[in-house]
C-alpha cells in the first residue's frame, strides 16, 4: 500500500477550493492546511469537507513539516518566491500555469527546483482530458504517421473582470498558454517559430487594459509540422475546446463534451444540449486525473507528467506570440533563451 | 452499346411523372407516352420533359408495338388486369407497390407473368437507397454474422387524406408494406410469424375511415431472428426512415438523410437540419437507381433486383399483420398461400 | 446542515461494493457496516475504503441501533425476508431489483413498508442517468407533446453464467425489468397490455437453463401509445442503452456515452470508440445520483424518486411478459394483481 | 418559358467533361460544340451524350453566330486570349479558376467584359454546395451576428502529378484559390492583410517544382474579423472540406459528406465511412447548381453569383499569399492593384 501523503494547498480561490475538493477523496493522502488571506471567507467550507487548519500566511503551510506537497493555487506573481522557500524546504510542488510572466525567472527558478530534487508538476489539466489523452497517445503510437497539421480551438464562454485581465498577463500568458502546452503535447515536437494575429472584437474594456479577445496564432514545429491555435474570450454556445491532428496516415479529431445527448427532433429542425459552461465542468475529471498524476509521482518516486520544462516552453511561445503580435512579424524561438539544461 | 428500349407510362400522379422525369435523363431509353385519365391536366408538363404522346386510355399504350416496357403507375385495383393484359402481349412491367390487395390475386396474376417470360420489377424503392443498400450488402457479406434482431422506424410527415386512406389498403397495405419488404431484404430470410399492435393517436378521421395511424409490428423469421417495425403517419420532424440489424458480431445502424450537415451553436442549444420532408425528396436518388436496375435487368436479361416474389411475400406479411391485429393474436404465416413455386 | 445518516450494507457483491464506494464519498454520511457470508473476502476492501464493520450475518445490521438506512444488495430471494425485519426496525430502505420474484410477494411486503412509514426506494437506477433524465423530463414537460411511441434498445455485452441465469428469474425479471420501469418512466403512463417474442440466438447454456436470450416486447400504455424493447444478452460492442420517444410534436432520442469522443479517419474508414463495456462504466454517475436522492429523501422527509410500487409495477410487467412469451399471446395486465393502493 | 441558350465548351477535359455531362440535362439548352485538341479521344463520348459538334480548334466555337454562351475549361494559360475574343464577340463567359496567374493581366480582361457587358462568371463551385451555401447565407442573415473567426479546411487526397504542379501556378494559386474565395464569401468582408506559413511533408517532388504541399493562411479581413485556411495536398482519408464560421451569437460548422451514414458498431470499435474521394463526387450537386446559376442568370438577364471581380480579388489574395510566404512576413492587401472600378 502506498505511503500517506500530507498535503497544503496555498490559495482558496476559484481552483484551490478545487483542488482541495479533488484531493480529499483520494485515499492515503491527507490535506491538512489550506492558506488564504481571508480566511474567515473560506472556514466554513474548509471545515465542511475535512480541512483541517485555516491559515492566514502561507508561511505556516510551507514551515509545517508534517507537509510533505504543496498546490500553489495563488496568484502568479507570488509563485516564484513560494517555489523557491518550498524547494529549499524539500516540499513536493504542483504548481498552477504560469509559472511565472517572466521567461527568464521562470528559469531561474526551476533551476532551485532541480538542485532540490523535489517533484515539480504544472497545472496543465488539459494533458489529462481522456480524448486529448487518447489523441496524445494516438499519436504517440504512429496511428497517424507523422504529423503535419495540429489545430486548437480554444474559446472561453465569457471575458473576464478588467481586474483579471490587468494582473492576467494577456491573452497570450493567460489563456492560449494552455493551447501552446497542449500544441507541443500533440505534436511531440518544439516549436520553432510563432506568428500571431490578435483582434478586440468583443469588449471595449479589453482594449482599454490593453490587452486583445480574439487571436489566430500559428506555429511551426521542429519536425516540420504547422500549428494553428484560434482564440476568443467569448463564446456565447459555452466553452470550446476542439483539437486536432492530421498526420501523413490520417486525421484525428474530438468534440466537444455536451451535458446529455439528447436530440429534439421537432418541427423545423433538431436540436441538441449546448457545450459545457466552462473549465470548471468541462475538465471536472481532468482534474482529478492530474492530482492522481501529481500524488502517484510522489508516491512512486516517478517524474511528473508535465515538468516544469513543459512550463517554461509554453511560457517561451507566450512571449513568442506576444511580440509577433505586436511587431506584426513571424518570430523564431531560438532567439528566445533555451531549454532547461 | 445496349439497345434502345422504349417505354410507357400508365398513370401521371406523382409517382408517375417522377417516373418520367428521371426516364427521360436516361441514355439509350425513349420514353414514348404517358397516360392519363386527365390529359388536359399533364400536357403541358408532359411536353416539357419531351414525352411523345399523351393518351387517355392506358391501352393506347399496351397496344403500341413499339413500346417495350411499361411502368404502372395507376390506382392499386388497377394493376392486375393491366399486369395480365402486358404480360400477355410481351411487354416488361414495373409495377408500382402494392401488386394488388389480395395475396391470391397476387398470386394468380405473377403466374401469368412468369409464363409470359418478361421482366416483372416492384417498386420497392427503398432497397435502392445508399444507405438501406449498404447494409443489406454488409449483412450479406458477413460483417456482423447472423442476424437477430432487425429494426426498423418509418414514419411519414403527415397523413395522407381521407380519400386516400379509403382506397390505401389500410396502414399495413399502404405504408409497413415498404417496411415488410424492407425486413426480409435485411434479414435475408423470411417471415414466419406476425404480430401487430396498432393505435390512432394523430386523426379522427383515420379511425373514421376503418384504418389505424400508428403501428408497431414484430416479425420472427425463418432463420431465428426477431424484428420490429415502428410506423406513424405524423412525424412531425419529416420523414424518419431508419433501419438496424444487429446481429453476433456487430450492429448497423444508418442516420436520415438532411437538407444539410450545417449544426449552429448559439446561446442555449445547438441546432441542425431537419429530416428530408417526404419519399419525393429522401428517396430521389433511389427512384433514379430503381429505374436504372430495371432499364438495364431488360437490356442485359437478368433478373430484376425485386421481383414478383418479392411483391407476393410482402403482402403476405402485410394480409397477417392486418389480421393479427384485428384478432389480437400472433399470426403464423404458413397459414397463409405460400411462395410462388 | 443536514443531519448525518448511519448506514449499513447488506451483500458485499459486485453491486455491493460499488454502493459503498460511492457511500463513503458522501458528506454527512457514515458508513458503518457492511456484511457478507464470506468476510475474509471483502475485510481488505472494506478496511481500505474505511467501513468500520465488517460482519457475517445481515442481523448485526439490521440489530445495530445507531443504523439509520440499508442498502440490501443481496440476492433476490432474501430480499423479502429483510425487507419486512428492517421495516419493522424502522430502518429507511434501498433495495437492489428486483424486490421479488411475485408480484403477490412483493404487494404484501410493500404494505408492511407502509405501515412501517419508512423511505424505500428501489434500485432502478438508470432513472438517474443524466440522458434519460432529460427524456423524462422533457416529454414530462410537454416539449413532444402527448407520447405515441417509446423505444427501447437495451443490450449487455455477455450474457452471464449459467449459475446466474438459473437464479435471475429469467430475463424479464433479470434484464428487462430495468426497460419496464424505464418504459412507465418515460411514458409517464401505466402498461395496459404486454406482447412479448423470444428466441434463444447466443448461447445453448441459456436455454439449457430453461431461460431466452434474445427478446422484442411490445407494450400498450392507458394513454393509448404503445412501446417496445428489444433486448440481448450479448452485444459484441459494449452495453447498448437507449431510449426514444416519439410524439406528436416531436421526437426526443439519446446516444450511448463512449469513453472519449475521439474519432480517427484513415485510408478506407472513419472510427470512433466502441461503447461503454458494461454498467458500472455506463451507470456510474447514474449510481452516485440514485444514492444521493435516497439519502436527500431521507433527510428532507421527502418520497423517494423510485417507490415500491414502481418496483410492484414493473415486476407485474416481467410476469405479463413471461407469460406473453410461455403462452404466445398478448396478456392484458389488469388480469393481474393491481396497484399498491 | 426562358429562351433556349446555346452552348459552346473549350476544352474538353476532366472539368469540361463533367459541364458537359450537366448541361445536357438542361431544358432550354442546347450543348452545340465542344473544342478538344485531340479530338479522337472524346469524339465516342461527345457523341454518346448528344453533342452536336466536335472541333480542334477554339475559334470555331467563338466564331459560331448560333453560341450564345461558352464554358472555358482549357488551361489557364488560354484563358486571357480566349475571353478577350470571346467578350468582344458578345459570348456569354463561364471561366473556371484562376482567370489568369496574374492580377494585371486579369484585371485587364474584365475590363474587356464589362466593355462588351456580357455576363461573366467564375467557376467558384463551392459556392453552390448545399452546405456552405446555408452558412454563407445564415452569416449574411445574421443568425451569428458579427462574424469573429472564419476557419476553412482543404485538403486534396492526393497530391497532382509533377507535369500538373509546375503548370499550376503553385498551390496558393491553383489550390488555396478556393479557399480564398470562401473565405470572401463566408465573412461578407474583403481580406486587408495575409500571413502565409508552408511546409514540404508529402513528396520531394513537389519541392522540386518549387512549390510547397501543406499551408497555414492566416487573414485579416476590413470588419476586423479573423480568418484561418489550413492545406494539404494529401488526405489519406479522402478529400477534407470544412467550413466553420465563428461570431458574437455562436458558431456555425458543417460535416463533410460521406457516401453513406452507415455505421458499423462491433468488438472494438464503430466505424462509418470515409469522405467523398475528391471534388467530382463531394461537389457533384455544386457543379450543376453553378451552371443552373449562370444560365439563369444569361436568361433573366441578372448579375451572376460570382462575377469577376470575385475571381480577381481571390486572385489578389493568391498573390499575397505566395510573397507572404517567400519575404516571410504578413502582407498588406493595399500594396496591391485594387478593386474592379
Amino acid at each position: 500500500m502506498p505511503h500517506t501523503i500530507t498535503i497544503g494547498i496555498i490559495g482558496a480561490g476559484r481552483i484551490g477550493r478545487l483542488h482541495a475538493e479533488n484531493i480529499v477523496h483520494f485515499p492515503n493522502v491527507r490535506l491538512k492546511a489550506i492558506s488564504d488571506l481571508f480566511t474567515e471567507h473560506v472556514k466554513d467550507w474548509a471545515k465542511g469537507i475535512g480541512i483541517e487548519q485555516i491559515v492566514t500566511h502561507y508561511d505556516d503551510i510551507l514551515m509545517d513539516k508534517e507537509i510533505d506537497a504543496i498546490f500553489i493555487c495563488s496568484p502568479t506573481d507570488t509563485h516564484v518566491p513560494i517555489i523557491k522557500q518550498a524547494a529549499e524546504l524539500g516540499k513536493h510542488i504542483f504548481c498552477e500555469k504560469p509559472i511565472s510572466f517572466s521567461v527568464e525567472e521562470t528559469k531561474d527558478v526551476l533551476e532551485s527546483v532541480k538542485k532540490a530534487n523535489v517533484t515539480f508538476q504544472v497545472g496543465f489539466n488539459r494533458r489529462f482530458d481522456r480524448n486529448f489523452l487518447k489523441i496524445h497517445e494516438s499519436v504517440k503510437n504512429g496511428v497517424i504517421g507523422t504529423p503535419h497539421i495540429i489545430k486548437i480551438t480554444s474559446r472561453d464562454p465569457e471575458p473576464p473582470s478588467v481586474d483579471y485581465i490587468k494582473q492576467s498577463g494577456g491573452l497570450f500568458f493567460d489563456m492560449s498558454i494552455h493551447d501552446f502546452d497542449m500544441a507541443r503535447y500533440l505534436a511531440n515536437s518544439e516549436v520553432v517559430e510563432v506568428f500571431a494575429t490578435g483582434a478586440n472584437l468583443i469588449a471595449p474594456y479589453i482594449e482599454d487594459a490593453g490587452d486583445i479577445d480574439t487571436a489566430i496564432t500559428t506555429l511551426t514545429f521542429a519536425n516540420g509540422a504547422l500549428g494553428v491555435i484560434d482564440n476568443s474570450r467569448k463564446s456565447v454556445y459555452g466553452y470550446d475546446q476542439r483539437v486536432e491532428v492530421f498526420g501523413e496516415k490520417g486525421n484525428l479529431t474530438c468534440e466537444n463534451d455536451r451535458p446529455t445527448t439528447v436530440e429534439l427532433s421537432t418541427y423545423g429542425g433538431c436540436y441538441k444540449d449546448t457545450l459545457q459552461h466552462f473549465f470548471l465542468e468541462r475538465y471536472k475529471d481532468a482534474y482529478i486525473a492530474e492530482t492522481r498524476a501529481f500524488i502517484e509521482a510522489i508516491q512512486n518516486d516517478r517524474p511528473p507528467a508535465c515538468d516544469g520544462n513543459d512550463g517554461l516552453q509554453a511560457e517561451r511561445i507566450a512571449q513568442a506570440a506576444k511580440q509577433s503580435y505586436i511587431e506584426k512579424r513571424p518570430i523564431k524561438m531560438d532567439s528566445y533563451i533555451g531549454q532547461l539544461s
